[in-house]
């Protein structure tokens, strides 16, 4: 089987791309790959490291020849991106990216490179870790990749790029954009909101010390921190490019929270039982599709034990 | 060294109490080790699994000749459990507990058994796992017991109440009781509430399916469910137990909460960025602190591979 494109050019050498790279060389050894960072200091990085063959100094280089693009870049980096490998592109060449909002970038993709063959996409993958040394190339193995194709995108270019995810080892599903975001918003949106404010709760408190929260976090806090430790830059941009899908989540949490408020008040110890026994069904179904594992290591440890 | 308790009861054979029974076992192989759990099947699944080598099926039994007395029960069970031990303890045996909120537990315990000499303590440590399978000897290692010592309590009894944690490999710490319920419901119980609450809302909505919810957990909400897989009944007990210390952080939690959302409906980047900037310093020094990994996999692969 040849592989759905010959050559690959990734611009953002953060988790995503750094991850795109190391994936293709080992799934894909026979294609070319080119690469490109706005940082000059991640492209120097990204060449010690080896992460693509070609890292040229100007972005437009780094996509010359290729037939496959993939921004790696903030959702709100994406239009500059876009216009700064613009002279490069072949007019054939598809466009794609790894952003976890897809209306706005497919928004912000179709201005800036008008013409051009546009199919953007997201990986439901990551860790806490940014920069060009965080990736590793199972990161997509078994996750899902969310293909969002413009109505008028061509059927088998959406093809050729399902059949690119597969071969890193994602599963694909394919939806419309305005979906994506609606999904995205409750799985990983809102986690995100929610594990950044209550780990700055914690750490604006009078009666209870920063070290306090430090020492005892075991008992729950900790896995928040985690999410809350992840690029500020990135999540900055999500809630601000997802807007309205984040509020409309955010609204119903909040009068979720507050009827639990409530049944804690008033000592109602039977609604309390029956959500948190409701809560557990969903963990083993997360855990039978594959999604997590149900050892307290998570199963995380089958990859290649890279730190961060 | 002698052991600082020779005949150790473990009544209760949930995680935490069939931990401490493989703990004992393995840390302290000299000391005589019984125990006891109010549910029959539970009892003859630790006799078969071999948890303590006495478990005889009257409560007040299990407890006859021990010098340390544990109480692994939720904390709404503790003063049932404490009254039927009660026939069978010497008067100076100590007993104690693991639960999650200390001032009801002291309460509940010095009014189940007058006179007796009872020192609460709170090992802040666990799994989502529950019941007798769930445990492993490794729990309490490098994790903090917090021992809250009611003020005419024996200084000679607190230190070796302190020794016996420490030998099972954790780090010790006293405060009194009502500042530990504040610590926790910062740290623990507030983020099994939110935890909780997410997962209820995520698996209630209209547009997003709950199988799209389990495919696309792993962008972030796939962390929350394991928390929110947590005994349901312990966890009722826990928020109704430490109420007023849970309902206070949750009141500040939805003032942050809210905030942020109205930085997002603004449209004020800057807010964002800053607070998810200041909230990966505290991941840093949760690392630092060792009490997480900074690998994906948390380190936990550290113990002896036990599966739910």
């Amino acid at each position: 089987m040849s592989a759905p494109f010959a050559h690959v050019a990734v611009i953002g050498f953060g988790l995503l791309g750094s991850s795109i790279a190391r994936s293709v060389h080992e799934a894909m050894p026979g294609v070319a790959l080119s690469g490109w960072d706005a940082d000059p200091a991640v492209r120097d990085r990204a060449r010690a490291i080896g992460l693509a063959p070609s890292i040229p100094d100007e972005a437009a280089d780094a996509v010359r020849g290729a037939d496959l693009v993939i921004l790696c870049v903030p959702v709100g980096a994406m239009g500059d991106a876009a216009r700064s490998i613009a002279p490069g592109l072949d007019p054939d060449a598809l466009v794609s990216d790894v952003g976890s909002c897809k209306a706005s970038v497919a928004k912000a993709l179709a201005e800036a490179l008008p013409g051009q063959p546009v199919i953007p996409a997201h990986p439901v993958a990551g860790t806490e870790n940014s920069g060009p040394d965080a990736g590793f190339a199972s990161l997509f193995r078994n996750r899902w990749c969310i293909v969002t194709p413009p109505e008028e995108a061509d059927v088998a270019l959406v093809e050729r790029l399902a059949a690119f995810w597969e071969a890193l080892g994602a599963r694909v599903e394919t939806m419309n954009a305005e979906h994506h975001d609606l999904v995205l918003a409750v799985t990983s949106h809102l986690p995100h909101l929610i594990a950044y404010t209550i780990v700055g709760t914690a750490s604006d408190l009078e009666d209870v010390t920063e070290s306090e929260v430090i020492k005892y976090s075991a008992g729950g806090f900790r896995d928040f921190t985690r999410i809350a430790a992840s690029d500020p830059t990135m999540w900055r941009d999500v809630f601000l490019s997802n807007k309205d899908a984040v509020l409309e989540m955010l609204q119903r949490f909040s009068e979720d929270l507050t009827a639990l408020q409530r049944a804690i008040r008033w000592g109602d110890g039977d609604a309390l039982f029956d959500l948190f026994t409701k809560t557990r069904a969903i963990r083993r179904s997360i855990i039978e599709e594959g999604q997590d594992d149900a050892r307290p290591d998570f199963g995380r440890s089958d990859h290649n034990g890279k730190s961060a």
